[in-house]
């Protein structure tokens, strides 16, 4: 099966190291690919330039955003939350009508200082995620693995032997049950993901960043989440 | 030690009965008093009639706002977050001086339907615990308890035996102390009480409403909390 994410940032390489790990065709979508390729910067995380990491993960492909949407049977958005909806428009609305888009990324706004709050009129009363789906109509906007850490997004193993939260929501049933296939293959039990309904349920999810920003600044790591007791 | 409450809701109530139980000396405040007593009217959830309540809980003494915020060395705001500056300047300002107001209200703005928003002005960028620090200078605000059902915040040992998370925020450090003592006397271990710094950390906790109002529409009940996992 083609996947392909939309962003080439930590986040967009994760999934995509572990999806070619899980035996997908995976092709990375960016704004432009000879840019992407001449980079040799940092990002603000320290993490290796995009062509550094490529050279070790040469089997990814690399498109533009709009090459990748057309490759993808299923599409990721990766991007940072503030460019999300410009990136997707750039991949274009009929290269994603019909299909599922998994939206993993957060409506972050930098602009007052740290930690971020998120965007003005992306909260509370609307979402990142409903935005997405408002603006393309046709495609399956399904909402999760925003509230985490990317490693333990692909790999939730990693702490507390994967026992914890990760919430799903969106419109479309069959898209959610499709997404919950693939977060199974990450290693997810269907226990710990918690399908909260429609898409509106995103501004709950995407309200999370806050405690989970705080939280980090106090553990020093990325590497927790939460689990629901009952 | 004599703690005040300024509410007599079911939240306020439950405060109430179990601060009993460990031997202080409460009073409940509420906007008028005859009134209260006269009411025999059930809330929004099903609860009993205030006079009702009272009838098997007659050891806790009943005052006005202020007559409740001049009694408490410590005092506790258990008030519809809409309600909660307004009943907090009918307290009165010079009663509250000096003292700690532990503040487990939450923003929530039923004007859109179900489930409730964030109050505009309130949320994201600004929080209600910021905004009572902000309208008394001279107390010590310190926010807690306000992510989860009133039943766990007093009794947390009624799921997972107790192991799951509260957050602690405010400008003053001896006041988180002396909170954290009271929360320990609730049941919460020291480890399960994650200090988040100062009062802004309230923006984070209070924007875990969104999150804990979906859960409990999927899981049908508020017996339930989130557990840090590392």
């Amino acid at each position: 099966m083609k996947i392909a994410i939309i962003g080439t940032g930590n986040v967009g390489r994760t999934l995509a190291a572990r999806l070619m790990e899980l035996g997908y065709d995976v092709m990375l979508g960016t704004r432009n690919v000879t840019d992407k390729l001449a980079s040799s910067e940092k990002d603000n995380y320290g993490n290796p330039s995009f062509s550094e990491w490529f050279k070790s993960n040469s089997n990814v492909r690399l498109g533009s955003f709009s090459e990748a949407a057309t490759f993808g049977e299923l599409v990721i958005n990766a991007t940072h939350g503030s460019n999300s909806v410009t990136a997707l428009i750039l991949a274009g609305s009929k290269n994603l009508a019909g299909k599922i888009l998994i939206d993993i990324s957060n409506p972050l706004d930098f602009s007052n200082g740290m930690p971020p709050s998120l965007l003005p009129g992306l909260n509370n009363t609307n979402s990142l995620g409903e935005e997405i789906q408002k603006t393309f109509p046709d495609t399956m906007v399904v909402k999760t693995l925003n509230t985490m850490w990317c490693g333990l997004m692909v790999n939730p193993k990693l702490i507390g032997n994967g026992d914890h939260i990760n919430f799903l929501s969106g419109n479309n049933t069959e898209a959610k049950t499709r997404v919950r296939k693939l977060l199974n293959q990450f290693g997810w039990s269907d226990e710990n993901v918690v399908d909260l309904g429609d898409i509106t349920a995103a501004r709950a999810t995407e309200s999370m960043l806050p405690i989970w920003l705080r939280v980090m600044g106090v553990t020093k790591s990325g590497a927790f989440n939460f689990k629901l007791v009952r």
